[in-house]
């Protein structure tokens, strides 16, 4: 009983250095599936991880900040922003988000990770309105060649890593930072352990009974498998991709074609559902989504059905599907 | 019975210069009444203006392509495009709109009038995409400070004019270029006038009667009134505006605030219903329509009121209204 009790004390402000692990909410939000093509029926690349009380955006393609009016997210909110690369499907949305923000009345600081040429193509046109925006924007160019840490604080680590399109692009994967142990349940049960037990348990310390007798660290507690997400478009089959996402919980791979269309795929630097099923099974993912869909295609049905069958865990991603990491 | 035949047979090719005048169409569609902020009950501003069977673009905010798609408006159509000032409502959408006019292959020259910045604004997008567009994008800045005749052909000529606000910002007037006079209905059937004799009275001639008497010409024709239009945002207050839209047909000027909010339209350069109603007054218009509202008004009733109030011939612009000058 005691455990709920705590639990539901610590709910509020849930985290990993609570004393009980509740698990921290990890969450992936489709607001576009679509591709360069405007379709009243998918909207063009952006998403939202969202992460503890953080949320961070991927992509920021024209519309996006209607779509996240739409889904009552307030732009305020957005901590970072994440541009993968300069085809106007995943980035034309950015400067209106912004002039959004700043006559909203941000004043919270805002990063943005991008190509270089990006920080102009933003001064240009806030110089042109003689914007002085109200809150900070740190700009952070995007190395070109090989694989880069963005940030990494006390709950994610954020790596970009080039993928293979026309121009210079980039994935991006996001780990969860090791957490303090979980304390198995059936422990505090068995040893009735207090609020101080349970925190030097958490520190690593070996549990000593009133007889004096030693209960060793690593048979209380159980390690936490921490959760990691890739996002990876636009692209076409690229191996080198496979090993910077190995093993992640959830990988979203782009997957503008099906197969019958590898010619295109490979003409226009995309993927087909079967270079995304590839990669997901070379790099051991847990699960794949695919999206970045052609306008062709109306129904969804037969391209993940492609990939389910050469990957198992495979879904394809639908505008304002949430999936979350557990 | 012949006049009605007529009309049907020219119908087709609609134009001022056949044998009888069948009005060309000449169209006002508003795609966006707002302001600013975005709203989801309301887009930012854009209008289409079509004459016969030409569409010309002023402003584009973003996701002015995607209304288009929902009302079937192909981009390929689109003659020219006017940006009337460099603040993002009126043209975070352009760089979207040219992108995919060249996704779908259109070859057909785009000619593009707004501040010389746009044109940096543009190349640096389009050079980061590594896009070289498959047809003609012909850039036209306006000058500063003065009216100015943006483009004159053999339908419609349009002035620039200076409208007051933070930063440069024009208004665009467009007149109809005076046609052939139309022949009086009741003298073509009281002299039986053959095609010849109509193309002769067309062009200026008396009617010759077969008794050799005289007609004089202006006995026989009526003068055409060319219809105008005049876009105005963003603007405060500004006499000027008044001398320069004179006697249009229709005008749209912005009424951001209703009358009670005159101190903020001051402080952020835009206008009142009020002042609407003042210039359509001042420059003795035919209608007025208001727009550019600011998204605290979820009721446009009161607006078109207050300047109906003022000026009798005043409606509200809504997202989707047509007006069509007759």
């Amino acid at each position: 009983m005691a455990f709920f009790v705590l639990i539901s004390a610590f709910a509020p402000v849930a985290g990993k250095n609570h004393y009980f692990s509740v698990m921290i909410p990890f969450q992936i939000t489709f607001l576009g599936s679509g591709s360069a093509i405007p379709s009243l029926h998918r909207a063009a690349t952006s998403q939202l991880l969202r992460y503890d009380n953080r949320t961070i955006l991927i992509d920021c393609a024209e519309g996006t900040q209607l779509i996240m009016q739409r889904m009552h997210i307030s732009p305020v909110k957005l901590e970072k922003i994440l541009i993968s690369h300069l085809h106007g499907d995943h980035y034309f949305g950015l400067i209106g988000l912004i002039n959004t923000m700043h006559l909203i009345g941000r004043t919270t600081p805002l990063s943005i990770y991008g190509p270089a040429a990006l920080y102009n193509i933003l001064t240009v046109q806030l110089e042109a309105a003689e914007t002085v925006l109200r809150f900070p924007l740190h700009f952070h160019p995007i190395a070109l060649h090989e694989n880069q840490l963005l940030f990494a604080d006390e709950q994610l680590k954020c790596h970009a890593f080039p993928v293979k399109h026309r121009i210079p692009a980039w994935g991006f994967r996001f780990d969860e930072q090791p957490g303090t142990p979980n304390i198995k349940e059936e422990c505090i049960q068995q040893y009735d352990l207090s609020i101080e037990q349970i925190r030097n348990i958490k520190q690593g310390r070996d549990l000593i009974l009133p007889d004096g007798s030693i209960v060793p660290n690593d048979s209380l507690v159980s390690a936490n498998k921490e959760r990691s997400y890739a996002f990876c478009t636009d692209t076409a089959f690229h191996p080198p991709i496979a090993e910077a996402v190995k093993g992640v919980s959830l990988l979203y791979h782009e997957a503008t074609f099906a197969s019958n269309l590898q010619a295109e795929a490979e003409a226009t630097w995309h993927s087909t559902t079967a270079d995304a099923a590839r990669i997901a099974t070379m790099a051991a993912v847990e699960k794949l989504v695919i999206g970045h869909f052609s306008s062709r295609y109306k129904d969804l049905d037969v391209l993940a059905e492609e990939a389910r069958t050469l990957f198992h865990e495979s879904m394809a991603a639908y505008d304002g599907l949430t999936i979350s990491l557990e």
